[in-house]
């Protein structure tokens, strides 16, 4: 069984997932080619039987579940980093906190197609990966030992991702994330201080200067932020304040399917198919008071450029050697090219 | 000139540095082989006129700085994050916030001979690297300017090492980095509610179950921590309370020297010489209030054995697949085959 483990001086959680664990001679082999032959490829139609009994499937409704003819597929995690049985128990041992490791930790197969990519799917499919993100987190809101959903996606081995038919994954925790309570703690001080969303008035101050804005189109701006950790870093802001992404509507959805698609074509352009990490950034559910007024949703993008070294592991301070005006202008000139393509 | 930028909602600090910059082609161009040869290689005894003019030498009385002799040498770095010229001049920029990017930094060169590496020199070496850490901490802490003075290093490629030959880093700050602010934080927290140090509570109690316990001499302890965010991570504290590394005293480094040592090669043994990273936590100089009593210096060492993944990176909540008891226990095996060799 999982477990949680804070760190006693940082208060910081961490997961110890023995079950996932490795030898030290396992930690030095690729995962390169893993699931390359979509014969053998355990997220290809065909070899449902490879995944655990899926959760959620967009299928014709004559079509068997766990059966080829779906667009889109979410499963558990094969390998999961939290157990979905079991409650929360918590305990202290000496000067140290634990809880048990429970959590649901699912896949999102985002097309049948295993050469496809999040960037190469119509519009319309990444309209339906969204879609499912939605569905996932509005019913596992329903389990109250959950405090948070996070929903990402690592693309490409150095990005972290095992498998290469493109997927995202979903993680629901039973407690909130580090950077996300400081991310709300930020904003609520922002707000009491102001009594204004600091994320609204960020997507105010960036459509004014233009200095780092990418893309925008009728509910969505695309921004890189003003201080980012990552070189080519990127942020999708609603432009009108709503803090829970899985609360958003059908012109809403299709408006981030087309901002998104646009986005990760002029990445793909600029730094030549890069590995990739996405966050889906939404308000944490089952809390004891609401983050409605100040909290607002986003879609946080990373493309895998740099080594993070000593330096940044042990401070959580970076060093980014590409100023965010620089990268947005260049994302921006990938534009017209994208345009006329057809 | 670089630049300071706040993250508006988190509060955390990045480092913008332009002149380290890349184009989006750089990013992905290999360092191995950088320096492969003693020739050409910057950090070698001969080619001292590679790098800027050293500030700190250990070097028999009768030699010239910039020439070979040396058994230490500390010397600029070539492409630095931070400008030290200047002063801090912070402004507001709507509803961002930036300082200039005043700071040192610094590579500490810690052997002549190229093919070194820092479980390989001997202890007395080590015991040298040690002192001119303490030398170089001292010497910038009487410039106000700074608040926190970071040691730490990267070997190995996938560490961040663009230079092969064994080097550590110095660098100086005008700000307190985000984990070292919040791990002091939550020292004093502990002190405020409990009247003692968290880390001595952490050092009795380690002693005492010896579930983490690696390694201990006269001075120090070496444990994985509870709640490591890597697999294999261990620590050495002093076990005394003690907040500042720099005032250490002469038998105290001659212990760090002999763990330190210790632990290296047992890391070189059960992970098949790693690339890892160190970082030295020692308290912020030029504080309005001292940490005197609650903050407890110590060295973390962490192999690079994993991808940091898009789940880790957003939202600071790592996944660890090795207990540390588990890796503990590994370390601790392997104690009698080091005691052996010669």
């Amino acid at each position: 069984m999982p477990e949680l483990r804070k760190d006693p001086v940082m208060g910081r959680w961490v997961i110890i997932a023995a079950d996932r664990g490795k030898r030290p001679t396992d930690f030095h082999q690729s995962s390169e080619g893993k699931g390359v032959d979509p014969k053998s490829c355990p997220f290809c139609p065909g070899n449902e039987e490879q995944t655990p009994p899926e959760t959620l499937a967009y299928r014709p409704e004559d079509s068997r579940p766990n059966t080829p003819g779906w667009k889109i597929r979410v499963v558990p995690n094969k390998f999961p980093a939290l157990d979905s049985e079991g409650g929360l128990s918590r305990e202290g041992i000496g000067i140290y906190d634990r809880m048990n490791g429970t959590g649901v930790h699912e896949v999102i197969i985002e097309t049948p197609h295993h050469q496809e990519t999040l960037s190469s799917i119509s519009e319309k499919q990444l309209e339906e990966v969204l879609w499912s993100f939605r569905d996932r987190i509005l019913d596992l809101k329903k389990d109250k030992r959950f405090k948070f959903i996070l929903i990402f996606k690592n693309h490409g081995e150095k990005a972290g991702a095992t498998v290469k038919h493109t997927h995202s994954q979903l993680i629901a925790l039973p407690v909130v994330p580090r950077n996300i309570a400081a991310e709300i703690h930020g904003a609520r001080e922002y707000y009491e201080y102001k009594e204004r969303c600091i994320y609204c008035d960020m997507v105010r101050q960036e459509l004014s200067t233009k200095d780092r804005l990418i893309a925008q189109n009728e509910h969505f701006v695309c921004i890189t932020p003003y201080a980012p950790r990552f070189p080519f870093e990127f942020s999708i802001l609603p432009k009108t304040h709503g803090s829970f992404f899985e609360n958003s509507q059908k012109h809403e959805f299709e408006s981030l399917a087309q901002i998104l698609k646009d986005m990760l074509m002029r990445q793909d352009q600029v730094l030549h198919r890069p590995p990739f990490n996405f966050i889906l950034y939404t308000s944490p559910s089952n809390q004891s008071h609401s983050h409605d007024l100040y909290y607002h949703w986003h879609l946080q993008v990373m493309p895998r450029l740099t080594h993070v070294a000593g330096f940044e592991r042990g401070t959580g301070l970076y060093i980014n050697p590409t100023p965010p005006e620089e990268a947005a202008e260049q994302l921006r000139q990938a534009e017209h090219s994208i345009r006329k393509s057809p």
